[in-house]
């Protein structure tokens, strides 16, 4: 019976019931929290807002506003994640008809505790400019894994902290930039085809780097099923080709002793982590 | 005399404290939050270890090693974050020296009484791979901003949901990779050029595509800056071609009634979020 009414509340919380993600910021580190914890349940919201760069006292009234309509339509109280320095927009958001749940809240006296501080407030800039130089290199790095995408470029290859090498459609490219964006990684990458299969050896240009070259594999089958999508019906998409190629460059990575990950189910997330944390590059934080 | 000797502490933590990043996945959301918060703290400490995939008993026992060896070395217990689902894993790096904060001890007995459902205690996808169709469709995405990159393609760009102009350097390229990378937003980008100014008008190719231009617009110092550093010395880099340039695009901007942003101090995630926002995309989860 308990299990029941469980159940049905769940269901109910789930048709009815609104998530506001609220922050002063862009909402970044909220809205990644609550999806995190998201996944540890069952029946999770579905109508889901998300108010950005709330940081003064009209913004804030607006979002009541639409927090205690939210309230009056749903018929219960809205679940709102938040994410404000400012003690005082903290207060007002509380105010409001929903359940709220501050980041700032609920961390900072016990990490203030630990780090034997009290905390400052003011507007956390975890997503934004701190500082040109830096936010500079950044951009740099993307402009350069866009000029070394899939082996447009040699000269200059020298640059590159991380070449990532692999057949058509393994993930290069995704992966690439996002290492570039997220870890200001400068990544090349460049691909291995038909004739350095036919030669069983890694294509002449990056004989000279293969300390910094890094293999991706996907399974045949997930290869296959990429490339039917670019090119339906093709040799390059059929399976053989892709067992094919798939085998020819596994061989050549076991050869050269290049380490290789396989990308079949990682998300590019995971792979860019995953290849940082395996070749000891100290720059997941 | 306690405020001198809550700083002393506070230098100690600063110099000899280590901090632990742990997670039975990426470490992303959990690296992300502790950044937010140490934002809120002068002093933090300076010395990060981050471990993700700690998603077994041995991983744990090796990441649980080292933070009783910084333990060791520092003379004071670490501070360790971690995301780890798993409720033995949870137990186990507990048992450590170090103080240890985990997202989901903090946040979800609160969570579970607001969502009237028990938690359960798996590991988190929050930036794996759920669904290979939404995956597919991230990388095309992705595909798509590198192939409609700064003009360099015209058939085709009905198929962009946003185009974002501006002059160069002003942050298109950056941007709409972000945007596809993390929103899945397939935004195209063209750059306004000499051409368009003497004319007045916007580039030819864009005309049909109007509602769904969005300006880019940065500080004539700044573009400076930044035209300086790839050509330095030249016309195109000087501080009068980039006022001149700047005032051009503005004026086009405001005659055709095109929505733009200054992205002279904003980051590539402040300027993503903006945009959609204020073009009223909700894809912000």
């Amino acid at each position: 019976m308990v299990a029941w009414i469980k159940c049905q509340v769940g269901k109910d919380m789930n048709e009815h019931s609104t998530l506001f993600l609220v922050s002063d910021r862009t909402g970044i580190t909220v809205g990644s929290l609550v999806r995190t914890l998201l996944t540890q349940f069952d029946q999770a919201p579905v109508q889901r807002v998300v108010r950005p760069f709330c940081d003064d006292v009209d913004k804030i009234a607006r979002v009541v506003a639409e927090i205690d309509l939210a309230a009056e339509v749903d018929g219960r109280p809205p679940l709102v994640c938040s994410s404000l320095a400012d003690l005082d927009l903290r207060a007002r958001l509380k105010r409001s008809c929903g359940r709220v749940f501050d980041i700032f809240d609920l961390f900072l006296p016990a990490l203030s505790e630990v780090l034997h501080q009290p905390s400052i407030e003011h507007v956390g800039l975890a997503h934004g400019i701190t500082d040109f130089k830096n936010y500079d290199q950044r951009v740099d790095v993307v402009n350069f894994a866009l000029a070394y995408d899939d082996g447009t470029r040699l000269r200059g290859l020298d640059d590159a902290e991380l070449i990532l090498i692999g057949v058509s459609r393994s993930g290069k490219t995704p992966t690439c930039l996002y290492l570039a964006m997220q870890y200001k990684v400068k990544a090349a990458n460049f691909p291995l085809t038909e004739d350095d299969f036919l030669e069983g050896r890694l294509p002449r240009p990056l004989r000279a780097h293969i300390e910094r070259l890094y293999g991706l594999i996907i399974s045949p089958e997930r290869l296959h099923q990429l490339r039917e999508e670019r090119c339906p019906g093709s040799t390059y998409a059929s399976l053989p080709q892709c067992r094919r190629e798939l085998s020819a460059a596994k061989a050549i990575y076991r050869a050269e002793r290049i380490p290789f990950i396989d990308s079949t189910n990682l998300s590019i997330e995971e792979l860019a982590i995953e290849i940082m944390q395996q070749v000891g590059m100290e720059r997941l934080w």
